[in-house]
């Protein structure tokens, strides 16, 4: 470990290679020149910076008298009351209620409990713990009702893990850009840490007759949440999640407990979970016939489509983080792929036409959030910011035109349409113009 | 992927074989073969299991009516009210205020952000943060003031780290084994995924005079909390924290920035940071001169000493949490070290005579919780559970008497031992009583 030696170049006068059209930098270019960054910008101070005999720093009133006492469980600051989460059903009428997540305004990797995205049928079930059970049964040798207390006692798992609504990004299917920010065009996806027991555990304890291919998940929220899901994926990694975040679940994501299933649809991870019916054909639910499944043009529909694709998404800045003129900025998002890592993001600037690999934040775990970065010096002119991913499996993430090709646009009714727009994972384009103003566009 | 043939043995009548002392059992053989687990137990029916018909699947009152309405930021369930932080001085009276992190009804290695332990000399500070400003001045090429509004500009990272007092588990010196839980004896510590940006960032900025080994971080609570860091930590992995867990980070933590110093003491990971000034030797603060020395049985002091050490302790079972009968349990518990990953963690249940390797949850990242998972069949009879964790460089935890016998006992006024009795890193005892009562005990 050596202390690095001063430096002396500033940004203005001898700014980094750009590895891209519109300003793109090498991460590991700048990092190493000791560059002038936001502080000489912000300040407007010209070439130079504020410095510290320019403006005094100043004590708040928070230097001058006692805080107040730690609250026995923490709450954000005052002062981020407009951190949450975006509701599509707040007085709870009889239809689905969604919450998304405010992904512009967050950065790392984990979704904190409070802000996970939620879609429910019937609100947020209240479920009392003690009174709870999960049962298993079909086609196993044994049936078995377990409580939450004889759950705790088994061999757990924890691994962080996205979770997103088959329906996120279906904006993007829209014919002409909507103008929603990034919490309503991506705001149904969200990554934390999940512990639990391992369904393979339960299944090997219960013993699985052979003719099950298949398991049916039951909720017990009003609505009875219900999906078939292939046996093949309890033994794989399926979790009876108990823990989100280190804490019990939040009751609007499944407490006690939840299915967890790395990667696949969200709506296959049952929250409330009460039962698991391992059977030899799908069941047929609503959830996946009426619903969740993707029309094709040809009028043929595919059914049955669980990983979520590879998917990457710029939120800073993005709509409604205007940036304040020229100069440098962090280019940053979150990407995933319900088929492992993300082994690739590149960022343009210029609408597609040039591309930069952007840096990934280590560890870069399977089915979890990635989030990458990207170093710009953007020099006024108006430009199309655009990302996209690439999983080990080597699925990349298609531009919109590519995408709409293969699904054709959405037609049908309104309400048929809703479900044919599911799995949207095209490129999504931010437009940002001379005024630094960062709108949803098509490029 | 394969689906597992079903299984025939149970628990009762082939256990597998244990690996230690007192029914410590090989976890991979235990997922292999497919037992009979807590299930069988918790219901009490003999041999058997409960079956679906002998306990028929009851619909709680939540299945049978709407929910509420999804909150725009979420909170626990009422039914986990007493998953809370314990709090030293609830009433904000002028002394240090902390409050405790409950990992014993916790899980997985994230604390959420309001359960994170915090100690603070002045209360929960309140910021303002269009008002707040940080200053690095000192042995510079160019001092700056940094708005919150510029540092997000800047290159980020993004790292998952423990913080820990350094006071934490000093009830483990109590000539008597004090008794309290996992949160009375180490709730001093959290672990959270922080993002901001790399203090070496903004020093290459500055540019850093040679003549600088040290920096002085300041902060903006009304005592002014101030601690010396060697320089050279700034260029390693320092970083001012902007986000804990996704959001910004919380006010007992030092919204809207704090120094975030991987592995480091906790008070040098100064919240609410407002000041930091480069210079030649450190300033001789209260909080490394009275406080946060180490005084040796000779009668000097450890000064200047940075890092925490290597450390494990179980939280299930652990006291308050008593365990229901002989049968099949999961010790687990959690394992962190200053000086990078923790690459083994050893469980005991016969009071250190036999040890058996945990399961170490992945990935295992440097300097943060790493949990460890041991299978377990308690025979009903007395036995005293321990953990000892060895990390990357080779640092193994010690014995409470080993440790003892190197610091030797508290001694000095109360107030004065108070600050002898900084980084205790000693194993700690659970010992089990045939009732299944856990208690804290020396062995």
């Amino acid at each position: 470990m050596s202390i690095r030696k001063n430096r002396t170049r500033d940004f203005a006068s001898s700014p980094p290679e750009p590895v891209a059209g519109n300003g793109l930098l090498h991460r590991r270019a700048l990092l190493e020149r000791g560059v002038m960054l936001a502080g000489a910008v912000a300040t407007g101070a010209g070439s130079q910076l504020a410095s510290a005999s320019a403006e005094p720093l100043t004590n708040g009133p928070w230097s001058l008298a006692p805080g107040v006492p730690i609250p026995p469980y923490g709450q954000p600051s005052k002062f981020e009351q407009k951190v949450v989460r975006t509701l599509s059903n707040p007085k709870l009428e009889p239809r689905t209620s969604g919450a998304r997540t405010p992904h512009h305004l967050l950065n790392g990797t984990i979704t904190p409990n409070g802000l996970h995205f939620v879609v429910a049928r019937g609100g947020e079930t209240e479920i009392d713990p003690d009174k709870h059970r999960l049962l298993i049964h079909g086609l196993v040798r044994q049936p078995m009702i377990y409580t939450v207390d004889a759950l705790h006692r088994y061999p757990m798992v924890s691994r962080i893990s996205f979770v997103e609504c088959g329906g996120n990004s279906a904006p993007l299917y829209s014919k002409e850009p909507i103008q929603g920010n990034v919490q309503a065009l991506h705001g149904l996806c969200s990554c934390a840490e999940w512990t639990g027991v391992a369904l393979a555990t339960l299944l090997d304890e219960v013993g699985v007759d052979p003719k099950a291919k298949w398991f049916i998940a039951e909720g017990a929220d009003l609505p009875t949440m219900n999906k078939s899901i292939p046996l093949a994926k309890a033994m794989d990694d399926a979790m009876i999640a108990l823990y989100q975040n280190g804490e019990a679940i939040n009751p609007s994501n499944g407490y006690p407990m939840r299915l967890l299933l790395p990667g696949y649809e969200g709506n296959m991870n049952v929250k409330w979970l009460r039962r698991i019916k391992l059977v030899d054909s799908p069941v047929m639910a609503i959830n996946e016939t009426k619903q969740y499944t993707i029309l094709r043009p040809d009028g043929k529909a595919w059914q049955f489509y669980f990983p979520q694709e590879v998917k990457s998404f710029i939120t800073h800045p993005s709509p409604g983080l205007s940036i304040k003129g020229p100069g440098f900025y962090e280019i940053s998002g979150i990407s995933f792929s319900g088929n492992g890592r993300i082994s690739k993001v590149e960022v343009s600037a210029d609408g597609g036409k040039s591309w930069a690999q952007a840096a990934l934040q280590q560890p870069v775990l399977s089915k979890a959030f990635t989030r990458f970065r990207m170093a710009w010096n953007w020099d006024g002119g108006p430009v199309i910011l655009q990302s996209r991913a690439t999983d080990e499996a080597g699925n990349v993430q298609p531009s919109r035109e590519a995408f709409i090709a293969e699904r054709g646009p959405p037609r049908g009714t309104p309400n048929v349409a809703a479900f044919t727009m599911e799995h949207c994972n095209a490129i999504t384009s931010w437009g940002i113009n001379p005024k630094g103003e960062v709108s949803h566009v098509y490029a």
